[in-house]
């Protein structure tokens, strides 16, 4: 690039998908980056910048020339416009505006102007419209009119002249359909759509539970305000996925990505847990202290303490897991209860009948027949109990309307290192005791 | 139904998506499902049959008649009719393969010869082909005699006469070609494409990162043989998150979905790490024996010992699913190692003052100013530690070329309770001793 051969470097970026050209430009010194960028025809730049971090986007707008920024953001996508202008300061914002057509700044406010979590900020504004009275040929005219414009051409949407959305038609039938047909005769006269203040979560939802291209997006007034494709949609399922993975260990949400997260995010989205399970384990330490005389006498038996609280925990995570997964994914209904409950009693059991084997033998060898008995009888005890909390805490979340994803790990082993201690202790008062 | 009123059935059925069709249909009984079925068109009952669950599939295809069901398989889509075949007995595999077509079989035994896991499997050979040398009028009207077969029509493979794949075409592109352009002139000569003994996780990935419709299969001859749909790379794509989620538990590879497996198959998937954690927890054990006489002399360390491991633990799992996720997502590559080690030194740091605080005013109270720097400091140290074992872990199973998701909750928490141990004894026996 600095040796001024350009167009190597031009033929080069031809032969590459912009995903990855993406992935070299990050690469590149700042100054390089833009230069880079210029070399692509407008049409791959606006596509190429959506490819890019936010960070990235950011950086490489604020040094583009006004005009250029105004030009480059015309022929991007709606929705990531939208996203870029969004992350643009005040004073940017100002500045990019009059650059742009008084249509394009219509569409920028009002596509920036939906809460962060909703459909309307995930959706996109540049679809394909038909009308009715189209036969098949008029139809395919008009999508090939829009198609350098809309976001996709595969799913059409049909509105009349207030923007109500009267039907969907899909391209493919277009192209089977007969010749004096009309596209009101074949559209789907009742699409699934969505509101555009319902959860982003919804869309993705619809659009893997139907196998939709495109999902359409209605206002209050059942207006057509936009579209949410399959690869956003794609996205959207895969930021919750996440917040289901971090809620999973106690880890809150965290709005921008965990590579560029601050320092300050990432300890707030964690010290709150973290605190509160402290207080929650002063119970397993209260449960200690009032067996202490029991402990003094039999000193042994601290040596079996990690191990089997610990194990109550890890056959809770695996519980609490499996079925948060399920619900997540609708392999497992709220309704499933009573059968799975059944299952889950016979399979605790098992595993802890094979744990209770394994660590008698070592009872046996650190502390003679008597603490050998204690252990495995507390051993089954504390994984069915364990296994048991964590499968019915995510079904009360998901009774009581949370998310059953709060039932993490974490909240799971406190809860069975608490009942570990105590009946660890309890069944040892009582067997050594006597 | 039984009362014979199949036409208000019928009317019902029209207006519904299959993809809802298929939840009632499971929801009805035996003889009934089948009857429900048949009141739809023969392309509605092959669509429909793919949305059951694969237990309701085999059910429903055991009791059909067996030209009822080849005449259902044959409309199909190649892909899930593969995947029925396969769970059918031999002796109904058998019995169906004299009622299909030559071309209908030989597909069939080739699609449903791919390994489990392997792009073959996921693959579906009914995609849309074009020569090169067509006009975009002749492509269109190629399209349109193939549209009712394929998978889909918005992405075209140009094959030679022995199947060698030599380009790809959107159906957007050719709505857009001039009329005198040809195929071959406006085709992506360098697709993106996947071999079909590959792992299904990689066409999934290619999909995601490239916004593909459906990505083409190769084999080893450079011929194409399949393609994998963005909604089957999708299913692959949660299958890996499920099976992530698992892992992050402790729990091994599952086959059949959570719900319909049986207590043998969760068994197995679960005790080879609950036992192998026992006997990492020995050492935790062991730690606390060799610290007897500190702890005989100061019973009241023992009140803080569940809540001072179980931080470092949860600091840790905090950690490790933060870094798991954002290796799995892309938002962090293992070459960002050191740039966020720094990163989780400070956090943690902060994380471990704020509940060193919180846990020595307990610390007052319970054991005096002694007990409560002790805990304090501990607090610190753990905290440090367990999150550095939890950030390291997944970059050290990457670097050694194991799955990030590997360094699991449990397996970061076992950790964290030996190194908790050992440091809360070390400290209380150096201050509290002297």
């Amino acid at each position: 690039l600095h040796e001024g051969d350009q167009s190597a470097v031009r033929d080069f970026l031809a032969g590459q998908e912009l995903a990855d050209i993406a992935g070299y430009v990050e690469e590149l010194n700042v100054g390089d980056d833009l230069a880079a960028m210029r070399l692509l025809p407008l049409h791959d730049q606006a596509e190429l910048i959506a490819y890019l971090r936010p960070s990235s986007q950011m950086e490489i707008a604020t040094r583009m020339p006004r005009r250029e920024l105004a030009a480059l953001m015309t022929a991007m996508s709606h929705d990531e416009r939208a996203d870029l202008f969004k992350q643009l300061s005040d004073e940017a914002q100002e500045a990019i505006l009059p650059a742009l057509t008084k249509a394009e700044r219509e569409d920028l406010r009002r596509l920036a102007s939906y809460a962060e979590w909703t459909v309307g900020s995930v959706m996109t504004s540049d679809y394909a419209t038909l009308s009715p009275d189209m036969t098949p040929t008029q139809a395919l005219e008009a999508l090939r009119s829009q198609a350098l414009e809309a976001e996709t051409v595969y799913t059409a949407y049909i509105v009349d002249q207030s923007r109500h959305l009267l039907g969907v038609l899909e391209l493919r039938d277009i192209l089977m359909a007969r010749p004096r047909q009309h596209v009101g005769d074949i559209m789907d006269r009742e699409p699934i759509f969505v509101r555009a203040d319902a959860e982003q979560e919804e869309a993705a939802k619809l659009v893997a539970r139907y196998d939709l291209i495109a999902l359409p997006v209605l206002d209050g007034n059942d207006q057509l305000v936009g579209i949410v494709t399959a690869d956003d949609a794609m996205d959207v399922h895969e930021e919750e996925v996440t917040e289901d993975f971090h809620k999973g260990s106690t880890i809150g949400p965290i709005e921008t990505s965990v590579s560029e997260a601050t320092i300050a995010v990432l300890y707030k989205a964690r010290i709150f847990w973290l605190v509160l399970l402290v207080f929650g384990n002063i119970f397993s330490g209260a449960g200690i202290a009032a067996f202490e005389e029991t402990i003094a006498a039999h000193l042994s038996l601290l040596f079996f303490l990690p191990l089997l609280i610990a194990s109550g925990g890890n056959a809770g995570a695996q519980s609490a897991t499996l079925m948060v997964r399920a619900l997540a994914t609708g392999d497992v209904r709220p309704s499933d209860f009573g059968r799975l409950l059944g299952r889950e009693v016979l399979i605790a059991l098992a595993l802890g009948l094979t744990m209770a084997v394994a660590v008698s033998a070592i009872g046996v060898w650190r502390g003679g027949p008597a603490i050998a008995l204690v252990v495995a009888v507390s051993m089954i005890i504390i994984v069915l109990a364990g296994a048991l909390i964590g499968m019915c805490l995510p079904f009360i979340f998901a009774k009581i309307n949370r998310d059953p994803a709060a039932a993490s790990g974490p909240l799971v082993t406190s809860m069975a290192d608490v009942l570990g201690v105590l009946t660890y202790f309890t069944i040892a008062a009582a067997l050594l005791d006597v």
